[in-house]
């Protein structure tokens, strides 16, 4: 029997925490055997802290969930490696993003920011080796060919630069004092968020050995769920409760970011969620049983509270 | 007949040089395909000004050289791929580290730092986006196999972490107020310089199919090089003027930074300078002429004047 949705979550948020944990403490002790390990300590700290605090794991999940809608057995490793090393990617593009120089966060989940509770020399550097160990986890990941190891570095690489996220941060940066159309809102979101969670469904299903037919399916979903899961972000800030966000509630009005509430009102906005989650599942059809969890996947990221 | 060494390293700078200008311009075109170009033009300027400031090219020449010594014919594209990942790489290691919280540098190579001719977060944003263009170029490599690009991959993420520069940089950053005892500071040196100039001699070797032999045989000539290198950048902050060196001479010395001539005084530090050119010279005896372009680069790295 399939096990409900909270249990897949929450199983797939063990397994990439678990991975997380061990993958990390690997490479701390190959780096002690070359320096004073008491030295760069504080810097495994410091990604740790980044890396485990209590994130959704949304991406994570997607991986497991869409190799899973391919049905192709793979090695569950595998998806571990490429889960963890999404995780990281995210991490860092969190960290930066936090930056005074940047959106200037204090607290991200309820805790301070890794320039808070660090400095920020070393909240620099965290990012840093963050990304560099997204790609080395890719890399090295175990039971997959190597052509299968160099498309997973390519999407990655495709999705986190200038054509990707940090393309998408800059446009959105550059923006925050004027209030632009729909169409420019929804490109900068489907590079600023869309395109890490796009690549975090194509990476699961490369490793299942999904084909061009199955992946192209997967990022019709995946491109409507990306975007769902800013509109809802946009609808949190407004709704939530700064509690449950663990972050400043209201912040993006005050900062005069441009939302989709602020473009479509709360109603257009809600309707517009609904249309993406209908989009999704349709994209879902020819999976089938196998894709129920990222049916239900679709479902948390528009009902999700926080 | 072999080109003279000065003609060597020039060819070798225009070959990574116009790599580089290629790469990235092929990279805006699919960019503007998604949003509007102009938004994100800054980005891809940023980006540039960084990589084309007349840097040494030392990593770029490496590559060339060290494929030369292996002497196995291989794609000199694939060169020029490896080549331009490394100065990408290097590169973004520069612009973050001239950033107000790390070293907080105004010049480089004569011009403004990346943070003083844009912003702060362009500059997080432009050494984001170079380093993920420089694993991006590596798994998109043409003309070698998928395992050799994994390989890749995976020297230059072991090079450039937390084993390797972002590490060496964090506890140099951390130390900038104490002075280390000599086996410290070369710890230090051989993970935050040396790391990437042996990655550089690897993957150049392992582009042109070195055996496991050659591989060693190249690695302890970079060991070698890569802290001539760091020493002779120490003597050169001491004896080298403002002009000739883009950067404020004797600024070590006022951020306190430990040194090799503060440890080992300036005739010891050319003295130690004169042990490492005889080792690297000894490392590379097994690959004949082949090598000899290696040979003059470590001549060069320990007489260059900036």
């Amino acid at each position: 029997m399939k096990p409900s949705f909270p249990e897949y979550l929450q199983s797939a948020q063990q397994r990439v925490n678990n991975a997380l944990v061990q993958l990390s403490q690997q490479r701390q002790s190959e780096f002690s055997e070359h320096a004073d390990a008491s030295l760069d300590a504080t810097l495994y700290e410091a990604m740790a802290y980044c890396l485990l605090n209590g994130g959704k794991r949304v991406r994570a999940t997607l991986v497991y969930a869409s190799a899973e809608a391919v049905n192709n057995n793979c090695s569950v490793e595998a998806l571990d490696y490429i889960a963890a090393s999404l995780e990281c990617l995210h991490a860092y593009s969190l960290v930066h993003d936090d930056l005074p120089a940047m959106d200037d966060d204090d607290l991200r989940r309820g805790q301070p920011t890794c320039h808070k509770a660090y400095d920020e020399a070393t909240a620099i550097l965290t990012g840093d080796a963050l990304q560099c160990l997204a790609f080395e986890l890719l890399a090295d990941c175990p039971g997959l060919e190597a052509q299968q190891r160099i498309a997973l570095v390519k999407t990655l690489a495709a999705a986190a630069g200038t054509r990707g996220m940090v393309g998408g941060q800059f446009i959105d940066l550059r923006m925050e004092r004027h209030t632009p159309a729909l169409e420019l809102l929804e490109a900068i979101h489907s590079l600023k968020t869309g395109a890490l969670i796009r690549a975090a469904i194509t990476m699961g299903a490369i490793a299942a050995g999904a084909n061009s037919e199955q992946l192209q399916a997967l990022d019709r979903y995946g491109q409507t769920i990306g975007l769902a899961f800013q509109v809802k972000d946009d609808l949190l800030d407004i709704e939530g409760s700064t509690e449950i966000l663990g972050k400043q509630q209201g912040s993006d009005i005050s900062n005069s970011k441009m939302t989709y509430p602020s473009l479509l009102g709360l109603d257009g906005t809600r309707d517009k969620l609904q249309q993406l989650l209908e989009h999704a599942q349709q994209s879902l059809q020819s999976f089938g049983n196998d894709a129920m969890q990222l049916q239900q996947l679709a479902g948390y990221i528009v009902s999700r509270d926080h």
